[in-house]
């Protein structure tokens, strides 16, 4: 699910409470180093070749640490950023601007690396009819952030939690006893959710239309039966591949003509991007 | 700084809303699909090789789920799993065990991917009398577990925030007015906490042992400076390495006779582990 | 959206909020007159035919208050009560039971209410295929715990906030120009959720049908034109009726055929069951 | 108990957390279908007759959203709103109107639904010397919004909570063995409250007076034994009527010459008053 | 006013936050230097005498800390206790004894401090029909427990906080316009609560009692004016004196005839009871 | 530890929950007596000589009531008031200054309080080259405000909770088996923090030093054990005396030649500093 952020507290106070894990008490090299009121400024620096995204999040670490510092971004979220390119300057205390460097790069690393990975995938299926998804396989409280990434990096988003979509997983189908009687079982509890089920060969792919799932992910499957699957379902319902892809297989994948390609990896393997912060003599 | 977290009020924290950001409302799919007291059994199930970290916090998500769940966990924190490996077994309600396991997994791969790359450039200065030891570079609200994970690999920690360590860096430098000055300043500040200073060459080197730094942190040296730097401390200092190591170079930097090597990577870019939760049938 | 509350810390926040709101610093009439140690016996008692619903809210707030009261429930969850019937018996310390008694009466008598005003709809449409709606119309904190009550009246739950749900109104339709491009652009940017548009005519009814709407809301029509939707939209949407729907007008509604008919009376306008907590001479 | 808001954190946090459960990860239809910077403004307008009440708690919604967005109020608390008026003018970004809309009416027709119902209870007792007061049978988490609904309506306030009021109710009377007992046992534990006990007959009426309430509340008696109880009293302690008042019994029950007359029904079976918010075409 | 604490949530919460505030990230010495599992037992010993009050906070803090570990009081609250008298026995994990250890002492010490203070003001008015209260003048965060130590020395409780008593003192004369203005306008405005006003000379007495005010509070008074109001009030209200009192004045002060003497000091300068945690070896 | 308070959102924490406490649902007094918008002046006024200490927190008492008031400081924190000093004046709404008077007073009195005390001890130990420090002997929830009085007012601060020191006490060496036994085991386990241990007699001095303590505490010693572990130290570690050290007898313990004497009577003692808030007539 697409998701705006503007209207949610929840990454404010993921903010918050990174501040106090990192801050707690104090500053202390801070406090015994630069004097109270000394100005500076710092660039934002990008180390090497990446897709920018998460500014507005270290826009918030700013201004929850001290609103009179002065982020000014130079680079849009999403653009390809090339080494060297500078992505931000920020102008305020020098206290200030070390209290809230940290945290800054540790968010804005680790989306900016989950939106540049996706952006691969995404970039390895161009010009097929395949969206790339994500998973719920995120790091504990960065959900929010991390699905933002991956929609900046050009994915698109999966549920958000166990609240907001029924997806029936081989889990709850040895539970059940079975694709079919899991799926109608949901399809009769609720009728404003799609419901999606997860299949391991053609036999549940066939129960699983039967049933009316409107969507069928093919799990593990190999190409020649997830093509299978294609030419078996013929658009009434979406298919949707998931299980180790990999940036090498991912083509593959999507020409068996699947509609949603999931990969876990563009959030729990993603790799940070290398951002410095440098400060500047202040006055 | 070595922790215990039995004391800590703070992970727990952290799986609490983890567990609300990933239920939220409720499980849809559980709810239509599994009757409300079925009993099953899981198993956690290594798919790879690697060290074991973490299950200490999926005890406490099945905890704050379900008092009612029974966890045995088979294996001991840092032991070194093979693929094929039974983690622990868990049994209770099996829409307990669906809740639970998505977040039990999310936070077992990730302490687990952490301890295991710190396993792998422990092993990799084996003999030689250095330590590993982390950074401030975690995801925000994971610092104590990711620390835990690095501690579990074999690994040291570094100081937990800017409230529990004076650690002068080329940014608090540059606003201070040389390694010197900082140094002094520091130390005439405080009496309680070591003073660890950051330094680029041999010049800045002399400079933060004159002033009485306690431990010097040598920050992206070639190894023929990092070897004269050990050379001319002589034991006077503890001598930090530091920036942008890696496997492949860790032992040449251990052998310059530097007592820690400190590692971004070992918590920004570990790779998830990869373990799988198995639901039998329940009665 | 159906959901389950067991796995929700969400309500056990919203009971602990209640009971700190009317306890407060604590309970003086009961520390002045109350032995403390005393023990009680209290009973809950149905005074007028109603719904029951939300004794697991009860046995909660107990729970919260004092672990070793005992409650023993004696009526199911969503029966027919009538006038006099003993709901529960409660047993414990009398300060316990006093602490607990109008936080416990405030929820169920609400709660109870909404099951019966809503049991009240659906014994109006009786052997038509229709369901009967909630709305997003809740009181602030209680959301959860009201679609309890609504499910527990026999009803459906709509979504359950703007996270979970695409639901194009018309103030909408206002800013984006018109149905069918509000419709599309929503489909563009989704695949997951099915979406759901407000209609006020036949014309938009079409363009919604046109754009792909997989519910179609028909706000505030006469019955001919929601009988002729129906026939036009011959089963390619679902159809939901809304607006001012009042047990007297229910039925014919339903029988214009439409699938749904959603209804904030169910829980804006719910009057509190009636019900009493009785305490009697402990020993 | 009177109360002032402006200095209370308690109804800023309930609108907080109205707020984030029902906007939770985000707004997706807005977000799906209205560009982000548009402008639009929304009217505010009452759809039958009613009291205002609660504003500020509207305009507090929208400052929390988005602190650009504009609310002119053109209604004062309290007033008596006629069919068609328009309340307040809201302009900002179309994405926080639409974001704020349903909890904003949520608070506002319940408040002013609550104002509305003790008006008509007010107004049933012109002239006469008595106050019509509310009870602590609210919904969890709004009291202080709700008792405040009591005021502008104008109806007074009982107690806030245990806490703050000494008043002993059949179970406290149960348990401790008798009226008089009970007040006394209040008084001499207590010397800066008033003493409120409630009775059910005129034995009762009499032990109370001699034991030294200051309050006696008269539960579910007769018109006959109240206004025995008033001569009898004859201003020595304040009486209370209660129990079942309704508006076609609350002006005989005032003409017994009771003092207060306390009704659950103000809050916990007032109807919402009809609000609707209408968004016009932004530039 | 008296409260009991068992309902309320308030100081879990402080004690809670307390915990936090001391253990933080873990306790370092510990983990370094205490087997995980060591089991021990601790003695809490009076170093000298005082009144005990606060041990069911010192239960309450070993409980959130670790459930298994025993806490075995000797002596009850509010007892006189004599240096070397041992006040409980503490036994479970050594690194649950000495995680608690301080927090435990902290609040301990400083609430028997204030019991103990107490108890000496109440020692000096002996025989005298005379109550001793506090003030608000109490640390931040701990009125709840303070409070507590109050009554347990055998004083009196005045109002928790600006929201369960008026008292109108000097800084309310002064911007209202006088004495009688300012109790009319109180009394007329509230019919629950009693109405106390802060005076400073007979003149003032006067317009109080004439505007009907409850208790009447002597600030600041010589004996002569407080003996004096106490003639001429003659029990119309009740008298509390108020101001700088100290254990050399309050006998006099009392002997006048005043109904209460409020003492800040109570709270504001109690010293800490000197108590000991000693831990023998362990098995 | 020195700290900076800037960056600390733990101090907001406490002042945020501490204007709950007091205010709680409302000041009734205020709100019933004081016209809304009345605005008045406000003073605070030395009523004795002491160390000031605290306005910062007082600024950010107001400013979470009402952004509107305006407080001017007229002393520099940690000047030496004389009784009658004018400390700040404030001016705004009469109502806010109202709500914020005791909080504000409560903080500033105790916080200075601290400060005078500390003050006292340093000036006892004046020309001599010797720390005063603080412990963890502090109120729950007050340590980083009370540390910070302590730092005013001459100070220095000891660790801040057990997460960020090593100090190996008694009850850790009854514990582990020996202070030679603990000190090597805390030095093994960790490079970063200095390790402190606390000795009570010349054999555990030269165990402690032995085994390469950084810090040795003196805990209890006479005058001339203490001169004679300074002897035999000779600067190898630093020398910390404890136990009941009072303002007689500080200067005799300072000329021993210890380095640092730590008093738990600066925050567990100290007396609250007089000062009032007088408010001025309106306009």
């Amino acid at each position: 699910m697409l998701r705006e952020l503007r209207y949610s507290s929840l990454f404010r106070e993921t903010i918050r409470r990174a501040l106090q894990e990192d801050i707690g008490q104090g500053d202390i090299t801070s406090f015994l180093i630069i004097p109270e009121e000394r100005e500076a400024g710092a660039r934002l620096i990008a180390k090497e070749d990446f897709i920018l995204a998460g500014m507005p999040f270290v826009e918030e670490v700013f201004r929850a640490i001290d609103p009179e510092v002065r982020v000014t971004v130079h680079m849009p979220e999403g653009f390809a950023l090339r080494r060297g390119d500078i992505i931000a300057e920020i102008a305020g205390r020098a206290r200030s601007l070390l209290a809230g460097e940290r945290v800054s790069l540790n968010i804005l690393q680790r989306i900016s690396g989950i939106a540049t990975l996706t952006h691969s995938f995404v970039g390895q299926v161009e010009g097929l009819p395949v969206r790339i998804a994500d998973t719920r396989k995120t790091v504990p409280g960065m959900r929010l952030m991390e699905k933002y990434g991956v929609r900046t990096g050009g994915g698109t988003n999966h549920r958000f939690g166990l609240f907001d979509g029924i997806l029936i997983k081989d889990n709850h189908i040895e539970v059940a006893g079975g694709v079919k009687e899991a799926v109608l079982r949901a399809r009769k509890g609720h009728h404003l959710l799609k419901v999606e089920v997860e299949v391991k060969d053609m036999d549940e792919v066939r129960d699983a239309l039967d049933a009316g799932a409107d969507i069928i992910m093919l799990d593990n499957m190999s190409l020649i039966v997830m093509a299978e699957a294609v030419r078996f379902v013929q658009g009434r319902a979406l298919l949707e591949a998931s299980g180790n892809v990999s940036l090498t297989t991912v083509r593959s994948i999507a020409e068996t003509g699947v509609d949603i390609i999931s990969v876990g990896a563009l959030t729990h393997s993603a790799r940070a991007a290398d951002i410095s912060m440098k400060i500047r003599h202040g006055s």
